[in-house]
């Protein structure tokens, strides 16, 4: 008896499908975790993943859990009990942050921006200047639940002007859209492994700058958790000791290796110029079926896109739909917009040309089932276009 | 470019090789988290985790970590902060719970026996007595620093009669040993994938029982951590809701799925009894060399065989040496025994007759390179005697 499913054409908000040749690089012979050879697969992956953060002496490195851990890890670690951390949020990950840094004893405030916008920036300053001493700043630079993209630039000035550390939750964004954490005064992002790394989920990438790196340094107590403890596992990923903390999942590094490899063969502005024109026409293509979207075009994640659904449609019913006769999954709403809104992801291996015209086709022949009459041809001719023009 | 080290045997402390059928699972086309089709998949994990644990009724799933993080839950979850733990600890992995238990604020006593020797239940008994109410007891199975198996029926019952909740290190036995949670009242258990599993590492096979459970659920407040907060992961991996979590590792958890199909298919009883006879059979050749192992044959893991390094014998040139010409990685010492014992694992896949005679095959070719004279064919003749008899 084998596993033995349909492959699925995954457009949902992530996992990704994920490519042959990191399928490939994972059925690599197993290592021991300190073996030379995977010292130095790992060392390759550090030094990769430099390069895509956008940071030449930050520390980086996989965390050895999902998106989650990292998100956990960063305030676990940043924080101390009773720390002051300004939590930004207008989607589901903004909060759930909050959520987590609260379990750890730190002192949250949340300002809350509506979902499906950018920040609101003076809020943010408002409740900075409320605050003697505020320890952090978190943001979502690609708000999962809504595909609202928040430019970093000017929240990275303002944390730096209040002397807060900065927080970004780069899950959505990584790989696909550029982060330059030098330049942003970011001090720790974090990221997953299955949206445009196009990898499987089980790794979370990892960016702690120098002033991250002196503040946990200067704790006045190590962190509850001693999995996500980013100083034991500093000392296990970087620099010549090599001190055992746990047993890295030697198989899912030496996929991020052949994800973060091909993602460089591509060169990162070319990537990134791939997700943008495949994002741009898919949007193209959703308004000329008529559809509306969440968040304005210049807001949009390139890599997802937020739909509402039309009324009379039978959300559920819809995406089944799609998935046994075209095998394509895209993603539900979460949060506040459970029900109301579709999330199309074009991430990783999945942003091409052909998936984009294939998912306006489908919706161009199922959209009408429901009484949502479109006009057929419409979507793929405007995305056409946009190939056309890019 | 690929990755394109040699394959390699890994009789080492774990990771071991994993089984070409494991690595082609895992090589499934990628699903959704939320799929029907990885729902289906979950379960069925859940249920072989409860015939491996031994377990009718109790809570099991996979973790998404490796074997610390299921360490990390057991503490982070069963105890709150001021609690007390007894922490039984014959070894390097003894140590490391209470540490981790420390983290969470939990009042943690240790009780140190030898490293090398079972755990003395008169001192434990001793400990508990002391404490009014002590809510945890804490042991390690198969004690991977020293290669000791720890009898578990008389630990659950001293638990028991002291009312303390039984938390058990079950990394290294898991798959390759009986372990009848059931049976020795044991509250908690965690493994991991990469010892006899023989799946790559990642994740942390969970047991918990029904008397855990409800002291979870009637903790004052939730575990400082979100990640490995195992209420929520009970909504994901339980039940009909489904509730998301966190992104679950597909492709590890693909890999699990075949890794215990593969076991059960093999048989639990054999599957035990081929480690068994391997161990005893490896553990005659060495001792037929003139070797000094670390513990009775009575008390050894059968999966992993702990041996004194010769005097005159260089450690590390002698594995790399053997590394070199056979292509076999053992495990070096590590805690008390560093430089002074090698360990050796049969786990999983590698648990053979093959790799039993070709060690011991090696070591009668090396270990005279070193001035220790070893009678040649003494080795694999001591141990075929052992595979003629069982």
């Amino acid at each position: 008896m084998q596993l033995s499913h349909a492959p699925r054409l995954l457009l949902g908000a992530g996992p990704s499908n994920i490519s042959p040749n990191v399928i490939r690089a994972m059925s690599a012979p197993m290592l021991s975790h300190l073996d030379p050879e995977f010292i130095g697969i790992m060392d390759d992956v550090t030094t990769m993943l430099r390069a895509v953060f956008g940071t030449t002496d930050g520390f980086t490195f996989p965390l050895s859990g999902t998106g989650h851990a990292g998100m956990e890890a960063a305030v676990a670690n940043l924080l101390e009990p009773n720390d002051i951390l300004v939590s930004a949020s207008n989607g589901y990950f903004g909060e759930r942050l909050s959520n987590v840094a609260e379990r750890y004893g730190v002192d949250v405030h949340q300002v809350t921006g509506e979902w499906g916008k950018v920040l609101d920036l003076d809020a943010i300053e408002a409740e900075l200047k409320l605050h003697d001493r505020v320890k952090a700043l978190a943001v979502v630079h690609a708000e999962t639940s809504t595909g609202v993209l928040q430019p970093l630039d000017a929240v990275g000035e303002l944390a730096h002007r209040y002397g807060a550390l900065l927080i970004v939750d780069a899950v959505t964004s990584f790989g696909g859209s550029r982060i330059s954490v030098d330049d942003c005064n970011v001090d720790f992002a974090f990221s997953a492994t299955q949206k445009c790394l196009g990898g499987p989920p089980g790794l979370s990438p990892v960016f702690i700058s120098k002033t991250a790196h002196q503040v946990i340094a200067n704790r006045t107590s190590p962190p509850a958790t001693w999995y996500l403890d980013v100083s034991l596992l500093q000392g296990y990923w970087d620099g010549s000791a090599r001190t055992y903390h746990h047993t890295a999942p030697i198989t899912m590094v030496y996929g991020i290796w052949e994800a973060l490899r091909s993602i460089l063969e591509e060169g990162l502005d070319a990537c990134f110029e791939r997700h943008q024109r495949n994002g741009i026409a898919l949007r193209a293509g959703l308004r000329a079926l008529g559809l509306d979207l969440l968040a304005p075009e210049e807001s949009f994640v390139p890599q997802l896109t937020t739909v509402f659904i039309p009324s009379g449609i039978d959300d559920t019913a819809f995406r089944q739909k799609l998935l046994a006769k075209h095998n394509i999954e895209i993603g539900s709403g979460i949060g506040d917009f459970r029900g109301s809104i579709w999330r199309i992801g074009l991430m990783g291996e999945n942003s091409t040309q052909a998936n984009v015209l294939l998912l306006l086709s489908a919706f161009e022949s199922l959209l009408p089932l429901w009484g949502f009459e479109v006009p057929i041809g419409g979507g793929v001719s405007a995305a056409s276009k946009i190939f056309s023009q890019r």
